[in-house]
């Protein structure tokens, strides 16, 4: 390691300090690495690299570390290479609808760049004012516009990475089509930072929709709401989020931190619909007719303070929920959208069977809910309850179609579930994959396969 | 053989007449294969790559026979295997969008089928009417809307496919989104039948737009017709399609089959919108300001006769360019659309300067020129001078960032340039690959490698 210091000067850290907070992710595991790195260039990555190459270091890709499955949590002996000082916007193309960044870029920062210029990065995970477009492309990140716009893969039409052996490669095309030879690019987006280290992104962009306007929906009954979302999408409108909040997360916000929503409800919906102003009034009230038809009670955020009174609750429920109780096992699955309902009822007996606590809110309009097992892990029993919980909601989601993760990915927390979903002939196939690109294994090692 | 037809009665054939039938395809190359296989099930698909993949038989996936580069031709000794009778859509899912569809099923039939009960699936190539779904994901199919909706990949949600040793797999999830372990999916998609045998396809839908109005737009200037597309997009209105025709392609349809359109013109656009009346009115009224201003003459379709009209000039081209020369090398090269108006003024240079007719066509909204250099095969000479252009304009076509192909694939015309696009590195992750799939080389042998 010292002799890699020496190639990088000032890039390499083995201070105590910088070891520890290096060590963790959004997921909560904690595992010291013995260095961390911080390039500024593609050369300083290849550097690092091709010195890890040859002296079997594993390598662990770090963005912001906002994780929630551990994808960026050392393994022991590892070195940390953490991407947040490459964080140039380096070019945005207005005429071909492109933009290339270094994968530091913080998604939130470069929304607010497009915007001034009119343009619309769509991908928005709840993290977006600080996760990285590096972290995003590696989880294939999501967020509540996915149901109209799509995730991260939808948007990257190439990188520069570097392979574990320090070899540059470019792939994908800056054209807005392309089909020579296989789609590396979208094997590199959600490999989480298994297969090479991205070193520039180039995203797809839009034009700014003209107008946006925010609904929010509340009902005394949840199979309501869930018809609401059926009956919304059956008129042949997208919003661009359709977001729930179930009973027990409503009760966790206003008791952590009152927003004004009533405490007797069952359910919430966040409505936004963007577009030309005239056709999306016209879906405004569309979409108000089916809600109070289903006997809910809709408000129209009428400017931007409401407008942000109403994401402000939907942001607010991961720091309430710690309120609950000290420990979130947070998974993020998704089933067929018209299955949501059961798959509600599925938890709440869940949950009525094992006495643990479950808030469940997500995004209505693909089929993906958050849903947060609180326990205490101090309390071993209740924990391992917890934990033998999440194994009997993925067998749920599985048999009704679903997949157990649809933002998170799999990292280091659901590796072991991982061929509940992979049979062996694929699971097999993505390993022999992994060793095309990292046959010695050093590129975030032990994340995905178990 | 033997062994196989008689373990699929009815389902082999060695027949001479078969073999002719299926052994070339829109490349205008031919090779006879040994035997024509007609699947019916994943079970017979499993059956035949069983047998071949224990006798070194190698198999050729087909469609329709519609690909433009040979992807579907046989090699010597080959089995073509024909999709064409797993030609059932197997689900169309309202609630969740999604329909499943074997690979046999023709586009513009599911188009139809779609339109019935409100839905759209946009890949619209321009042999909708008899290319087949299993094709366009073998090849990721573009068309048209791509410029709006995207290409083939972006629809495709997962597939069951046969891998060269018979054994079956599952990509992708029926959910709208899925996170677990690398896109096998997008591997798939666009591999030009080398990798697998996809048996079944989960495809994407959307709501039919409300409606649609086609512009056709026409120019005394071809840059100026450039500029139109360019202050078209830069006003945040994206088409659905927005097609442009060249001088000579005008000639040769009005002198093929004329449909009136005035020949002394330079340019001529296809624009059309679609979405909610009243805002694609706004966008029509916009777009029309834009090409007046540039000397442009506009015309709007005010029914679907004039629409048809419209679209029958463009689909027209393919049939007219025989009536110019006997042999159409037909590139479909993709440049950022920023440098059409620069791609094309290459393309003229170099015809003046090798007095080879060449007729350019195609998707401005993403760049995508169909370029035809038009020859006669049996003048050597000219046929030698048409091939040594290719090397030019993909030379040209890379210089300005761009692709050597957009929607046609690789398949065996492009093998041979494939390096000029692909660089060594990503060309042996591509090969190996191809290994881990099919190490045996058996499927679809030759194409998109040297």
């Amino acid at each position: 390691m010292k002799k890699l210091a020496e190639l990088l000067p000032g890039k390499i850290s083995t201070a105590k300090e910088d070891l520890l907070c290096y060590g963790f992710d959004a997921s909560g595991l904690e595992v010291a690495p013995s260095a961390v790195a911080w390039p500024q260039s593609t050369d300083d990555v290849v550097k690092i690299l091709t010195f890890a190459h040859s002296n079997d270091v594993p390598v662990i890709p770090r963005g912001a570390g906002s994780g929630m499955t551990g994808g960026s949590v050392p393994s022991k002996g590892a070195l940390v290479l953490s991407l947040e000082k490459m964080n140039r916007i380096l070019e945005i193309d207005k005429d071909n609808m492109s933009v290339l960044v270094e994968p530091g870029v913080i998604n939130g920062r470069l929304q607010r760049e497009l915007e001034r210029q009119k343009l619309f990065y769509p991908p928005d995970p709840a993290s977006m004012n600080f996760c990285t477009i590096g972290g995003n492309v590696a989880e294939n990140a999501g967020g509540p516009r996915a149901v109209k716009y799509g995730v991260t893969k939808d948007y990257v039409m190439g990188v520069e990475a570097v392979l574990p052996d320090g070899r540059v490669i470019n792939t994908g095309v800056k054209t807005a089509k392309g089909v020579v030879g296989y789609d590396l690019t979208r094997l590199i987006v959600g490999s989480e930072g298994t297969l090479a280290v991205v070193t520039k992104v180039r995203l797809r962009v839009l034009p700014l929709p003209e107008d946006v306007i925010t609904l929010l929906a509340l009902f005394n009954d949840e199979v309501r709401a869930g018809e609401a979302v059926k009956h919304i999408l059956a008129q042949g409108i997208i919003p661009r989020t359709l977001e729930f909040l179930d009973r027990e997360t409503i009760h966790a916000i206003e008791n952590y931190r009152p927003t004004g929503i009533p405490k007797d409800i069952e359910a919430l919906l966040i409505i936004e619909l963007d577009g030309h102003p005239q056709s999306i009034t016209k879906e405004a009230e569309k979409v108000s007719g089916a809600i109070r038809k289903l006997q809910g009670e809709v408000t129209m955020a009428e400017d931007e303070a409401a407008r942000e009174k109403i994401w402000n609750a939907r942001r607010a429920i991961s720091p309430a929920l710690y309120h609950l109780k000290p420990t979130k096992i947070n998974e993020d699955i998704v089933v067929p959208r018209s299955s949501i309902p059961e798959m509600l009822n599925i938890l709440r007996r869940l949950s009525g069977e094992t006495g643990i606590t479950m808030v469940n809110f997500g995004h209505a309009g693909d089929g993906n809910i958050h849903v947060n097992i609180m326990v205490d892990k101090s309390n071993k029993e209740e924990y391992e309850k917890g934990l033998k919980l999440v194994k009997e909601i993925f067998r749920a989601t599985l048999e009704l179609g679903g997949t157990i993760s649809g933002e998170h990915g799999v990292g280091l927390t659901k590796a072991a579930y991982i061929n509940m979903e992979i049979p062996p002939a694929e699971l097999d196939l993505m390993k022999k994959i992994k060793s095309v690109f990292d046959p010695k294994n050093i590129l975030n090692p032990g994340k995905i396969f178990p």
